[in-house]
């Protein structure tokens, strides 16, 4: 059988053009965004023509931040009179009410340095978290997970020290002008100030003018801002299993994006795999024993209210989860899965492992499965999560390159037959 | 010790900064070419710095083909007065003496629909082979060894039945219009007929156009020729081994390269990771008690001649090889190593397996090494090919679009630490 979905899906694979479409006709779709609803239609769309057993939209309340259109960090000091960064807004960021903020500007590179600092230093200040990922970690997640806390509570923790702004480093493993958005978040309680991520080669730029003149000032200017939260959608497909339709194996991504680059590889990627499982199921003429569900989740990137919604919904109507597999590392060769739950799953999954060897996919670990799935941990459900090559992730995550031509095809498809294989697996295997 | 190298060759790597040097300072490098002498001296110099024990220059007898200026193959037919394809000569074909071959095609996929044609219907035409890789294949060599020999040998079987000449599919899994060339090969018995090949997107308008018209032309116009064999030079260099400097350790990968595109993955990344290989072993401060040994093999792709000659100096000077290792499938995430040689010499290598884990490197199996360290067989060395990631290969492989772009940093520096980890283990643990 696994044979058979992997001829299936290299050979009459549809996840790289509809992964075209969803990048190239609709594009970025950041969450209650015009495009996020554009998605949403184009996902029930591609699922009804499946013609699942049932196909719905899930409502839940979602946040709804805009960019705006202004986005400008200059800097200047003695010697140069003036630098144009490449830079964003990070998501979530209050703006600058019309007015150029110009500050001097304090380079940290963690906690204990700005900890290190005076308020009296602070105050009027802009923080510049200079923090690179660590390119020794063979996980680039890994990694990315030693940074990722600068960018979300950065702000408030400079705040609370009287800085008038921050701005981080793109997470990033190159050395680019490319600047990579996500998310920060705000305490109510602490006065909310702008962040900003200055591509990598800008970093060094800007590093470099502080050890020439230790007065280099900072100019911003952002027009982002935070509307009030509005309704948006699940998108969902089932197929209904013939023996146990109470046991549900879901497999999903998410359709929103961030608002720069295309969505590709974060999540574009995971939502037309997800869509891909659904249609091999059809086209090999496979009749699951348990429901198969394909879930394109609304808002991972800044709120998780998609996957916190969802499984609210499982919990009011007392659904049974069996494995719920998320696929949201980009759409790269396949590694292995990273399993979240019981020792007992962990090892039923790794049952499998000698199958997909011939498939080159070897990694079989206890770990994390996925933001979008991670609100249905009960104690029961066995979390996965897709893990493909992640030494290209970096380069594209949240960033303007994330674009559908830095997808390769086949990469893409082994991914779907990866998840698929699993998914076949678990409905005939599986013992939770 | 593996974790100081994979830290060392991520922080420190200086293969991806080698790769640019050498693709775009300077360029192709088929042999005999001026830039493959370039090549010679850049390799020479890279290896000289890093002050090992010796490096020297390998004479060795090699071919010269020169591709010309023109290369044209347009199509026609009744409804369309013409087609201008995306071609290329295949290496080492005859061209067309300054005339323009004018003649009908005939289309065949194999070898048994060339055999069923007459030679009476095969006269005076031209014969298009469009063999597409099987896509099914997880490994794409496997899908390009269904079809290479239709490149090699395809002219000599053609001609013998009175065609004029031949054309291919490119070998490649993208729908796309670059062209790959790759080398072809004539028996002097046989009237020698020119070879090219067109990208796979024209293979499907030929085909087309062959279907709405079977009376379809071509026309083309090739000014390649063969000059007089002439001298060129394998790139040595070694460290001396400091207990048992008869036994040797050889890395290498082809400083050739077919001479559209820039040769990076194929196989620029193979040489920059040996000469990495050299540089780790001095930064680490590692004394390795076998000999060390790197060669840049010259004329991989046409003729082997590198390979030839260093193995018969190897003979003739009574070297003992313990282990070749040879990187020539491109610069992508490694995925583990492909063992010629006994079965014990392939358990002594499985051992090893449990310490590359960590790096997400899980293939481990017999199988075959590579061109240039083939010559060397002689039932006592142990031949090992380093095994990337092959999806993405054969979109590059002999094509305009194998330049340094396309070869990432960290999929690079991971392959070079598995080769340097490798090497370090069998300079241990390897019983020969």
């Amino acid at each position: 059988m696994l044979r058979r979905i992997f001829d299936d899906v290299l050979t009459n694979g549809q996840c790289h053009e509809n992964l075209r479409e969803l990048c190239k006709d609709i594009g970025h779709r950041l969450t209650a965004s015009p495009e996020s609803y554009e998605a949403i239609a184009w996902g029930k769309k591609k699922l009804e023509e499946m013609k699942l057993d049932s196909v719905w939209l899930q409502p839940v309340t979602v946040p709804h931040w805009v960019r705006g259109k202004v986005e400008r960090l200059d800097f200047s000091n003695k010697n140069k009179p003036l630098h144009v960064s490449h830079c964003t807004a990070l998501g979530g960021s209050v703006g600058t009410d019309g007015k150029v903020i110009e500050a001097e500007v304090i380079e940290v590179k963690d906690w204990e340095e700005l900890e290190a600092l005076s308020n009296k230093q602070v105050k009027g200040k802009i923080i510049f978290y200079n923090r690179p990922m660590n390119p020794a970690l063979i996980s680039t997640f890994s990694a990315y997970g030693g940074c990722s806390g600068y960018r979300f509570y950065g702000a408030d923790r400079a705040s609370k020290k009287g800085a008038v702004g921050v701005i981080i480093r793109s997470l990033t493993l190159r050395d680019d002008l490319n600047p990579h958005t996500g998310s920060m978040g705000y305490n109510d309680s602490v006065k909310k100030i702008p962040g900003m991520a200055i591509s990598s080669k800008d970093s060094y730029i800007l590093s470099n003018m502080l050890k020439e003149d230790a007065k280099t000032k900072l100019k911003f200017k952002l027009s982002c801002q935070t509307l009030p939260d509005t309704i948006s959608y699940n998108v969902i497909g089932e197929i209904k299993g013939s023996e146990k339709p109470d046991e549900i194996l879901l497999v999903g991504g998410n359709l929103d994006s961030w608002d720069i680059g295309e969505g590709a590889h974060d999540d574009g990627a995971g939502v037309v795999q997800s869509i891909e499982v659904m249609r091999m199921i059809t086209a090999l003429h496979y009749q699951p024993k348990r429901t198969v569900r394909c879930v394109l989740y609304m808002n991972e990137e800044n709120g998780n209210m998609g996957g916190k919604g969802y499984a609210k919904y499982a919990q009011e109507y007392k659904e049974k989860h069996i494995l719920a597999l998320e696929t949201d590392r980009g759409g790269f060769s396949p590694r292995g899965f990273s399993v979240q739950g019981t020792d007992e799953q962990v090892s039923e999954i790794q049952k499998f492992k000698s199958l997909f060897e011939p498939y080159f996919i070897h990694y079989f670990q206890k770990g994390y499965g996925g933001v979008d799935i991670g609100p249905l941990k009960d104690g029961k459900v066995c979390l996965v999560g897709l893990v493909p090559d992640s030494q290209r992730y970096f380069d594209f995550h949240h960033a303007p390159s994330d674009v559908w031509e830095n997808v390769n095809e086949r990469e893409l498809e082994m991914g779907a037959g990866a998840i698929m294989s699993l998914i076949y697996l678990a409905d005939n295997y599986f013992q939770n």
